[in-house]
């Protein structure tokens, strides 16, 4: 079942409860993962953990645990869960200010939060989806996975309302990422997606599509990709923890390659599927 | 004393609980105000309201009451708090969503709080402060008081922690604003601060010292400044709600002017002393 746990108390999530002055609240001052659970199993466990622990570096926030005592509390969320596929959320904001101040507090009572919540298995169909390009206006350490997302939420939103399933983000000219996910395009049969940079997220489940596309010696390259190069690809897909490996079929009202997902994408797919853990696990 | 008030219940401030699926905590999805409050009065209040709103419409959250409900919620907060010198911090959040999700729930349930905390009157000082330059990597949407101010908060501390008080904050060569205040300069008589763009809060503090200032005869420019003006200006000023108008000294570890408050400074400040709520009222 949906379990929470909330500095050091395991509850249930609905009775999960912070004070106002939680600087989470006030100014979004904290950091998150949410990492796949797999047949009970957290996928890329040591690499969400180093990614939460780079990110609280980044934000001057000492990390409260250990990464091993992060990896023993993440299973003993899922544990307690008991659930099979699910997501695991872990927050850690920097604790209370009160009086409100923009003043950092004296360092030691961060608040950790975890959730795990049931995924229905078929909320992950790789049904194509429908994307429009938008401005990039987000601030400019898209790399630190903070929880100040008001900029991703009104972008994701206008998206939304406007009949798509989610914007493509465009600084300078050159695709950044979507608003909660990292962009990838298929283009004379080779795997491109931008560079890491300031500007974009360092996606686990990007590097890991890197890594396993590569091993299964597809072309692929890390470059920057420009706005008319997304339109006229022959595939694009986005990628994240909750998305998986997911093709695109139209940006901006207009098809991409067929419509259909592309063979590139199958061959990165089939892989992807292939290497969560297993029933028999 | 203290004060909250959270969704229709007036409660002492430690014990205003939120839940951890509010989209404030989890998204920095919210607005906010602070308003100074002199001799029981909310000062400028119908600018903060109005305020408020704008920053509500360019969230896309409709109001969830009319400005004259949120002048009259203000005033019973600050009539029951029975303080004389407090500010009131008042945040909108879009309420929740759960389990999370970016996608905004359904309207008509935001979380609305509102604090009165009372200032001491010494931290009124007008003590001249210290600025330290640093790039403006913040969204491109400062003109919203939004709740995600994780670079707000970064660049403020990153000042305090290497000896200064605040960052004032330079963009493109240009000086936008402090961490949580508007600049301004005085040269050669004139006194200068930065046009109101997107990258900037259209601060009333900001606002009501161009109009003293005007309609005391004084020479006023909204024009921007580069990195090198303010260096060399006569006067630095920075302006907020919490701030009033305050000198700065220096800048860098540069003295500017004469290291003392200027003679721009004394005039505007006195106007602006002199036009508060008074115990009379």
């Amino acid at each position: 079942m949906a379990i929470a746990y909330l500095n050091g108390t395991w509850l249930a999530p609905e009775d999960a409860m912070i004070s106002v002055f939680d600087r989470g609240f006030m100014f979004g001052d904290g950091v998150y993962e949410v990492i796949a659970v797999y047949h009970g199993v957290a996928f890329m466990l040591d690499e969400h953990v180093q990614r939460l622990e780079r990110s609280l570096t980044e934000i001057r926030l000492a990390s409260p645990l250990t990464g091993s005592a992060w990896r023993e509390l993440v299973n003993d969320a899922i544990a307690r869960s008991q659930e099979q596929t699910a997501n695991l959320y872990l927050q850690v904001t920097r604790g209370i200010s009160m009086p409100r101040s923009l003043d950092y507090p004296a360092p030691g009572k961060p608040t950790i939060l975890i959730t795990v919540t049931q995924v229905e298995a078929q909320s992950r169909t790789h049904q194509p989806c429908k994307l429009v390009t938008k401005q990039d206006f987000r601030w400019g350490r898209g790399d630190i996975k903070v929880l100040s997302l008001i900029a991703n939420g009104l972008l994701h939103n206008e998206a939304l309302a406007a009949g798509y399933d989610d914007a493509v983000l465009i600084r300078d000219g050159l695709v950044t990422e979507a608003t909660h996910a990292n962009v990838f395009i298929g283009t004379d049969g080779t795997i491109i997606t931008p560079p890491k940079s300031r500007y974009i997220l360092h996606g686990i489940t990007r590097q890991y599509i890197l890594q396993i596309a590569r091993e299964a010696g597809l072309e692929v390259a890390e470059r920057e990709i420009t706005e008319q190069e997304l339109l006229d690809a022959d595939e694009v897909w986005i990628s994240s923890t909750g998305h998986e490996v997911l093709p695109v079929s139209e940006v901006n009202a207009q098809v991409i390659g067929e419509g259909a997902p592309g063979c590139l994408w199958q061959e990165v797919n089939a892989l992807f599927q292939a290497s969560k853990p297993s029933e028999s696990k």
